[in-house]
C-alpha cells in the first residue's frame, strides 16, 4: 500500500472485542476506542476534559485472537492503523459513511498498569491466508464463530464477503 | 492540549475552500480532502486505486484567510491537525456524527507543483483572538462574509456559536 | 506543550529496560527499540528486510517502573511520544547529537503475542511530582536505584539534573 | 514499503535546499528544517521556547526540482515522511549515525504565509525512474549539478552510489 492515512489513537475500549469469523473463516475483532483530550484551563488551573473522539477498529486474523484473549471493556490501548471510510445501508436503507481503523498493531498501555507479554506458537488459528477457519475448539474463543451474515452488524447489512461483520 | 488524536492526511481538494465567520467574527476555512491510496497489484505488475477517504477540514483565523486565499478545487495538499468528532442534527431531525479535522498546518504539496510563499503582514484577518469580525472589503475573498446562522450547512442546524458553520 | 513532532515507532527491544533514577528521585526507563522496515520485491516476490531504525527511548515515573516491570529483551512494542534531540559530550570532550523518543505511551505488541494488563494501584512509585524518591524496597524493582552521576551513560557525561541518566 | 516509521514534522529550513545530483542523475534536494516545540508557563502565563529539533531531510526526483524552486532559508514547511538512520564516516574515520527523513510530500505551510501552487508539465526533471541524467541547462538550477564523489558532504565521504550526495 502507498498513500494510505495512517493514525495512532490512544484510549480505552467501550466493550470487550467482538471476535466473529467471515464466511472464509477469517477471524476479525471489532471494538470502539475512547479517547479523551484534556484542555489545561488557565483560569482554574485544572485540566477539563474535551470532547471524545470514538473510533471503531477492526483486528484481523491471529491479531484478532490475540485482542479478544488480552483486551477487555475498559482496557487502555495504544492502536495504529489504517484510517479508511465504509459506506452502508440501514435497515431503513439510508446510506451512511463510517470511518473506522484497520488495526496495523495494538497493544495495553503501560501508563497505568502493568502487562507482560506472551509469545504465542503461531498455529492454524486467526486463519493465515484463509486457509483454514478457526477451530471452534479454540479453548478461550469467548464468541460466537463464524456467523451466518444474518448474524451482521445491528442495523447494517453484511453481505458475507471480508467486509469486517460488525 | 494533551492526548488529543492527530493525523496527517495527504490528498486533493474536493473544491473551493468555503470562506465563512462565526458571528463573533471568526474566519473559518471549510473543505475535503479526497485521499486514495494506492495498492500494488502483485498479479497485474500495476497500482491499483483503494477506497477514497474524504475528510473534512476546518481551518480557523489567519490561517481561514490563507486556505481560502491559496488553495483551489484539485489542489494536492499536505494537512495536519486534531481528529475530532462532531454530532448534528439533519434536518428531518436525525442525529448524525461526523468525524472532521482541525487543520493546525497546512500547505500545498510540491510533489506535482510548485508554490513560492508570500509572507503575509498580519492584519486584523482572521480575527486573532476575536477581536475584530473579519473585513468586508477585504479585497481577495471569494465567498460570502458573516453568513447570518440561516446560512448554515446544508441539511444541518448551525446554532451560531462558534462551531464550524458548515 | 505545542508544535511538538510526535512520532509512532513499531520494533523490538534490543536489550531489557534500564530502570534509573536522577537525582531527585524520579524513575525512568531507558531502552531502544528496532524497527525495521520490509520492502516487496517485485522481482524475487519475497519481502526483503530495509535498514533498522534503533530508536532510543525514555519513559518516565509510573511509565518507567511498569516499562521495567512488563517488557525484556526481544519484545515487540508500540510506542508513541515526542521527539527531540539531545546534545552531549564524549569521554574525549566531542560534541554529539543524539535523536530520542520521550515516551508518551508504550505497551507491548499484541501482533505475535498476548499481554493481559493488571492495573496497578497508584502508590508513590515513579515519584509522581518528584516529591518522593522511589522506594529501595520495591519488591520487583530490577536495577540500580539513585545512580551517582558517575554512574551515568558509558562515554558520557551526566550531570545529575533530570536529563535521562543514560 | 510496510513497517516505516512515518513522521510530519512542522518546522522552518534553516537554508535554502541544496540541489545535488547523484551520479546515476537523479535529483536529490536536501534541507534542514528546524521545529521548536512551545511549552506553556502556568507561572509567567506565557509560551516558552522548547529545544530545537533539527530534521535532515532528503527530496527526490521531481519533487527535489520543486523544493528547490519553491523554498528558501526561513520558509516553514510541513513535510512527512519516512524517518531512517543512516551511518557515515567522518574524515577522521570516526563512524557516526545520523537520522533522516525521505521526503514523501512537503508544502510550504500557509500558517503565516499564502502559497498559490503552479502545476508543473512532466518533463524529464528529476529523471523519474532514472531514465534520464537531470540537465544541466535547466533555467532555475540554483545549484551545483552532478558533483563528484569529493563534492560530498562536509567531513563525510560519499561514494557515489544514490545514497544523499549531503
Amino acid at each position: 500500500m502507498s498513500g494510505e492515512t495512517t493514525i495512532t489513537v490512544i484510549g480505552n475500549l467501550t466493550a470487550d472485542p467482538e471476535l466473529r469469523y467471515t464466511t472464509s473463516g477469517l477471524a476479525v475483532a471489532g471494538f470502539t476506542v475512547a479517547s479523551t483530550p484534556r484542555t489545561f484551563n488557565r483560569q482554574t488551573g485544572a485540566w477539563d476534559d474535551g470532547t471524545t473522539l470514538f473510533m471503531r477498529c477492526s483486528a484481523w486474523r491471529e491479531l484478532a485472537d490475540h485482542v479478544a484473549e488480552s483486551l477487555t471493556r475498559g482496557t487502555r490501548v495504544i492502536v495504529t492503523g489504517r484510517l479508511s471510510q465504509r459506506d452502508y445501508e440501514t435497515r431503513e436503507g439510508d446510506k451512511r459513511t463510517v470511518m473506522e481503523l484497520t488495526v496495523d498493531e495494538i497493544g495495553p498501555s503501560l501508563r497505568f498498569a502493568t502487562a507482560k507479554p506472551v509469545k504465542t506458537t503461531r498455529t492454524g488459528n486467526g486463519t493465515r491466508g484463509g486457509s483454514t477457519p478457526a477451530a471452534n475448539d479454540d479453548p478461550w474463543t469467548p464468541s460466537t464463530p463464524a456467523p451466518s451474515p444474518a448474524g451482521a452488524a445491528p442495523g447494517g447489512t453484511w453481505h458475507g464477503n471480508d467486509e469486517p461483520p460488525f
